[in-house]
């Protein structure tokens, strides 16, 4: 099972991935998991980087979980290139002691359980029998914003979180802030659910033209892409605004929509809240992050920025 | 932290019960879990003794889980009789290796958290803020019986066992087979969260007279005990029935119900079903199991037969 100097031990299989994991922890090693789609991107792989630094051991699971999609979302046109994410990880400094790439975390090796397996165009939303039916709920975080466009979202992410979090049982696991409600969601139930892994959340890392580093950017058009940087524009004109001293949130929102909504993108939501709770404020006077999510053509994209006042 | 015959290690807090577990591992231990709310009886010494047969050592947890009882429902009277669960461990054969006892399993050490604290006449299900917010549910299987009769008990149960299971990692888990449906439940969590533990269930232990143990039973008057004969009784009866060749099962649910009518029981439910997905059934064809709730007084008791055809 040892690692070589850049070549990474592949796993598909649950219970090999939870014997390594054991064999590695009865040798007293710490383990890091960084938990990804696939396509990997300079985000993922400064992620992956990172973990070196707070563990002996580091795991990349590479799983594009159908729960988080619904039937109308963008599961089957989700990019993966997974020989791509093979080679960058070989190239990454320290390296990658496995890549955990199960084929269907769904199933439990019983008939019915086959409708979520194949990666089709459904969601797990309405399966019956013997097939999945636990989810974790993490009820308020989840509500708002990506909860309120996309409903099985959360649901989906805290789930398939937790059942890797079972598998590999990491010390430690590192997420992007770029998905900011999926990082408060993911620390909430750790510690709700009292897992003892420690959750950290890193910068979002951007392309030189501040566009947030996102896997769903390759779909986009060298036009929508320009249109794109309105978003990352506008909330740094908002920040920049209320170090300035506009505090009131509905102005500080204006600003930012007006900026997207002029450059052609199609606003999601646009929302100023408190950085933990989530919950939407009206007047800054303590820590919140604007959170943004806007079409450009057909994909949907997100971004956020922290505002420490 | 060593366990002295006949002695057993108390813990109340959960970082020291991880540690605990962790330290144990180390040494190549295997753990059962035997999660109780306390007022221990023989059904609970039974499973208790059995766990040492599954695992190097014992813990038993004693905690009444606020979050599975509704604000109508019994939590300020649920029997507690701390002093006396440890005498009777003390005196199981093999002994017990920790009794894990905690306060609060939803006190994070934030302001909002302590209205679910005080184990007063609350359940979690209205907070807000930065109080406990995330819920395990197994969604097809928490809605029939009890979970219709008690709408926030499935979801506190699957939940805190979670927990215990995050706090205490063990290998085996074991659970009696008189709270079927619960017992059904957590199997079925471990299962699609991909907990690595082995959860086993075990045969109701009853009193001479053929009443299912239960902490709620010392709550029952000499007569409401008598009366409450007649859940067993019914169960037998139908059982036999079905034996016989009586396969309709709306004739053997109405064998149960005149039963417990007559003996003065008031029926919450009886459902025959099948014994894996809890689905009801109208004619026996596999295996089912008929499980019943019924008040006799203001106790509420469950019982089940399994019937094997």
């Amino acid at each position: 099972m040892a690692r070589k100097e850049n070549q990474t031990l592949i796993i598909t299989d649950k219970n090999q991935m939870r014997t390594w994991a054991k064999s590695m922890r009865s040798l007293l090693n710490t383990i890091a998991l960084v938990p990804t789609m696939g396509s990997l991107h300079d985000g993922h792989l400064s992620l992956i980087q990172e973990a070196r630094n707070h563990s002996h051991l580091v795991v990349v699971s590479i799983y594009v979980n159908p729960s988080q999609f619904a039937p109308s979302e963008d599961l089957s046109t989700y990019p993966s290139d997974f020989d791509g994410d093979i080679r960058k990880l070989n190239a990454v400094p320290g390296g990658v002691d496995v890549v955990f790439h199960p084929h269907n975390l769904y199933d439990y090796g019983v008939e019915s359980a086959t409708d979520c397996a194949g990666m089709a165009d459904v969601s797990c939303l309405e399966e019956s029998g013997s097939s999945h039916e636990t989810w974790v709920r993490v009820e308020r975080l989840e509500k708002g914003m990506c909860g309120r466009s996309r409903p099985v979202f959360f649901r989906g992410v805290a789930t398939v979180v937790a059942k890797l979090f079972n598998i590999v049982d990491p010390d430690v696991a590192l997420f992007g802030k770029k998905d900011y409600q999926q990082w408060r969601i993911i620390r909430r139930m750790v510690r709700d659910l009292d897992f003892s892994i420690n959750i950290l959340g890193f910068e979002t890392v951007r392309d030189a033209d501040g566009l947030a580093m996102s896997s769903r950017n390759v779909r986009l058009s060298p036009e929508e892409r320009q249109k794109a940087l309105s978003i990352n524009r506008s909330l740094s004109k908002a920040k920049s605004a209320a170090e300035r001293g506009e505090l009131n949130c509905k102005r500080l929102k204006n600003l930012v929509v007006d900026e997207i909504q002029e450059a052609g993108g199609e606003l999601d939501y646009a929302e100023i809240v408190e950085q933990e709770s989530l919950e939407v404020v009206e007047e800054i006077k303590s820590p919140v992050v604007i959170l943004i999510a806007a079409w450009f053509g057909k994909v949907r994209l997100i971004d956020n920025i922290e505002i420490n006042i």
